[in-house]
């Protein structure tokens, strides 16, 4: 089988002001990092109007089996280019260190990737870089601050703020800190997150223009003081130069598509503690330059969705015009209760009962929210007739259609179908319905995500989590959308229950403010912000030749 | 005054094509970062011959009064260019860690600079930020290795390989990592260099192209078995991945001066602890493309200029065809006992006592390394003639000319007379003599650059350096040329003892092989290689306008 760096690396691309200039770009607005990514001058379209259609794609419960989002995300952006429409692709960008692990790149997969898949795993235009250096400035200072007399009298073992680092390294995790004789700092305990764990990465992706970034990094919460008072990045004078650190880093960057179509490929938070969107610049960016905007959000569509549409889309002032949901059969098939090596054969019974997982999250979103939404089927070549029927009918029961779409193997020209049902939903009315409001108390908004997205019966709170929000909600944060972290693996908190599990609650255990960000991190469980290494980490695969190309990225 | 910044930002940057194009690269050899940065591809200059003389910009011992060698070097190439000869500058690029502190920009000054400075000194093309991935990549491979089963039974007590981060933080100078549960890693004493502190930054700037950086990074030692082997990181099969994330970062950067000629500014690894020179690659480059290559070598000429002649020249296969030697004034009243309050005074007396410094300089330069040499006196203000004179007869006593330059306020105007002087050195025939031979024992290496260069009686050895060196000679490391991290202030391990110090010995007091980079660092004291941040950093003061534009960088 060729690999999907191979495919990539087969394509020739277009020079990047061509690729720019399909959708009005001039050279001038252009920042060309080599001949094929380039950064926007942002402030250059600050007249322009939004004219486009803005297409959400998420996907049902994430297994093992793997989705495709991304895939079909890229598919459908270069099918609706072929059906005649001005698409762009607007998805997050990778970070380095999963890439040295097992995980593999981010940037699509066989006919249906952006490109240069290597550039945009390894550095691609540095932004990544800049947020860690921006993470790690203020840590600097924090540290510096206490240690040159604590002037803002913080908590040592009341810091919040940690480092940041793109790498997958377990060592980091925990450490403590400040070791040595007087003049190497004060030891306390602290850890370094992978830097798309970073508060200054989700402040970025939320941020409207440099400005407003300055001023959600001062508001930043780093800790508390002796007192209990939240201390910002603000009182430590910080924001000025992080902001300046990430001047490039908050511009759009533009690659291209295998069909060389444009891709804003920018910013790329964490999906259980953040909201797991690329950029809202890049998207309102790629809502006045095409007609149709593709993006897409982390894990299912419990998670990502929910976030896009209660974080993001207020922000935003703007709600999707249609939701694509992407399915597989495999992956149903194992929400079904077949394991991974089980998958090949047909199994409708098995399918029957993974179905539910996709009906849910085909009900929150048609249902619950109102949006016009259509489940993409990403197509295996085990796929079976009869299975692919059974999902169109059970789909069809909820008056929605299922199209199958073969984007890995023919790029857009196997999901031509889907694209015109996209445009056609995307002329509906919708009749988006939020599921909270921003005024609600803290504990109701987390209750009615659980209630109304999760499927729980409601919701139990741990003593700590109730003191925090009672202190949150004095502090004036209450107002601030919630964020929850939850296992991305089942619509409850646990992992291991699949489908759509019913009769549970959702246990609440920790909250904390990201107050640059904007929201109430939620915590249900242990989340991990620092992956580490497998016993045979990719990294000994990776190697470049004598003139620089890749090889073993996978 | 007008500040740095202020005056950079004053000259609108020519297109870097056309800058590129001053010497003989055309757009397809370039790889554009905005509109004033690039990289060079570098495969595509292999078949040219090298034609340039080689001019080494070398100093003083520093002082706080500051010597401005980087801001001679950049007058100087643009007074070549002023007069005609097709001059290239080739100078070490900026960590961004010490722009937050107290050290301010590394990119010259006045009229003599490079831009876009802000670009320069922060993430410019990103080299530092890859030179850190690669560092912590292989960080993460050892502790992963380990955590694994550790089959090569690395000690984890003995592992020597560090982390690194571009920032001014010593909070990370000693840290324990790995704590917390089983899943968390192996608890063990750890530390972060400053990036530039790296032998990633060292090697790479040793390296002579992409496939001879592999080589080297598998020879790095990281540290040693329980049976005392050393391990290196081609035994973990790191070096294809580290390899492919420097891809880009070998490549030479090209910007501009104020004057808008052509300067390469590319790798910057630490003086005392590594060699302290740009890369041997963009140094090359510029070989082949211009008729005079300025370069610079870190701190004093007993560090900088040694370890250019001793480590880079050996390598480069050419030792400089002429020799700057920058003091000034001021710099010397120190060197004769004045404090920095006391330099605005004519000191006829304190200066004579201060000349000895410049004077040994100046006969290792010449005398012992036999090159043809001249002294910058980089003038300031309030320098009297009286001042002026008695440097110029002291130095012509040796038969050295001294020659005044004005590059802070004039730029390449200000070092014409200069820049003369440097065409005729360089046209003499050259008589240069090595000081060492690389098959010398160890011990006696150390031993002639301490006695020869920096006027030591000669050198103890603490006894755990002696058991090094028997191991490292005993393992085949013997043969490396040595690199002494040393005090920059004095010529002796003291640095307080200002001037041309006699009667003194050098301590050695460790040593350690860098197999990668290809020497062994002997270590005199302790050396910092994390610096730690001010009272009042300078990160407070920076700031971004709405469209990008840095202040209050310095």
């Amino acid at each position: 089988m060729v690999s999907d760096i191979e495919v990539s690396q087969s394509v020739q691309p277009e020079k990047i002001q061509d690729i720019a200039a399909k959708i009005g770009i001039s050279q001038e607005q252009l920042e060309v990092y080599g001949t094929d990514k380039a950064k926007i001058a942002l402030h250059k379209f600050d007249h322009l109007p939004r004219k486009g259609k803005l297409i959400l794609v998420t996907a049902i419960t994430p297994t093992p089996a793997g989705e495709g989002k991304t895939t079909v995300g890229i598919g459908l952006d270069d099918a609706l280019n072929l059906i005649g429409k001005k698409s762009i692709v607007a998805i997050r960008e990778p970070s380095v260190g999963p890439v040295f692990g097992i995980k593999g790149g981010a940037a699509g997969g066989g006919h249906s990737q952006v490109i240069p898949m290597e550039d945009i795993n390894l550095h691609f235009t540095g932004d990544l870089h800049a947020i860690g250096i921006a993470n790690n400035l203020l840590a600097a200072l924090i540290d510096n601050h206490i240690y040159q007399g604590n002037e803002l009298d913080i908590d040592v073992k009341n810091i919040t703020w940690k480092r940041s680092l793109d790498m997958n390294d377990r060592q980091l995790r925990l450490f403590v800190g400040g070791l040595g004789n007087h003049a190497s700092g004060i030891p306390h305990e602290d850890g370094f997150d992978i830097t798309a764990a970073s508060e200054i990465m989700a402040t970025l992706c939320l941020a409207t223009d440099l400005l407003d970034l300055k001023e959600r990094l001062a508001k930043i919460v780093i800790g508390y003081s002796r007192k209990g008072e939240p201390v910002t990045a603000g009182q430590l004078k910080a924001e000025g130069a992080m902001a300046a650190v990430l001047k490039d880093a908050i511009k759009p960057n533009i690659v291209q598509t295998l069909a060389h179509n444009p891709a804003f490929v920018h910013g790329g938070p964490f999906a259980n503690i953040a909201h797991g969107c690329s950029s809202l610049i890049g998207t309102d960016l790629a809502l006045k330059l095409g007609d149709y905007v593709v993006t897409e959000a982390g894990f299912g569509a419990d998670l990502g969705a929910e976030k896009f549409l209660d974080i993001v889309a207020p922000r935003l002032g703007k709600t999707p015009d249609a939701v694509v949901l992407v399915a597989t059969v495999r992956a149903l098939k194992m929400h079904g209760g077949l394991n991974k090596k089980e998958l090949n054969e047909e199994n409708l019974d098995a399918l029957k009962n993974g179905l539910p997982n996709l009906l849910r999250h085909v009900h929150n979103m048609h249902e619950v929210y109102g949006l016009p939404t259509v489940v993409a089927i990403n197509k295996y070549p085990t796929d079976t007739q009869a299975e692919l029927d059974l999902v169109r009918e059970e789909c069809q029961r909820l008056g929605i259609n299922a199209i199958e779409a073969d984007v890995w193997g023919q790029g857009g020209a196997g999901a031509t179908e889907l694209a015109q049902e996209v445009v056609k939903l995307a002329d509906m009315p919708a009749d988006f319905t939020a599921i909270y409001d921003k005024e609600d108390p803290i504990q109701d908004k987390i209750e009615k995500v659980a209630t109304k997205i999760y499927g729980a019966d409601g919701i139990t709170v741990a003593g700590p989590a109730k003191k925090s929000i009672k202190k949150l909600e004095h502090l004036g944060y209450g107002n601030l959308p919630i964020c929850i972290a939850k296992t991305q693996y089942s619509f409850s908190a646990n992992k291991n229950s699949l489908g759509a599990p019913k009769g549970f609650k959702v246990p609440v255990k920790e909250i904390k403010v990201n107050a640059g960000a904007g929201f109430i991190v939620v915590s249900t469980g242990s989340v991990m912000t620092m992956p580490g290494l497998p016993k045979a980490p990719a990294a000994e695969k990776i190697d470049v030749t004598a003139d620089g190309k890749i090889t073993g990225l996978f």
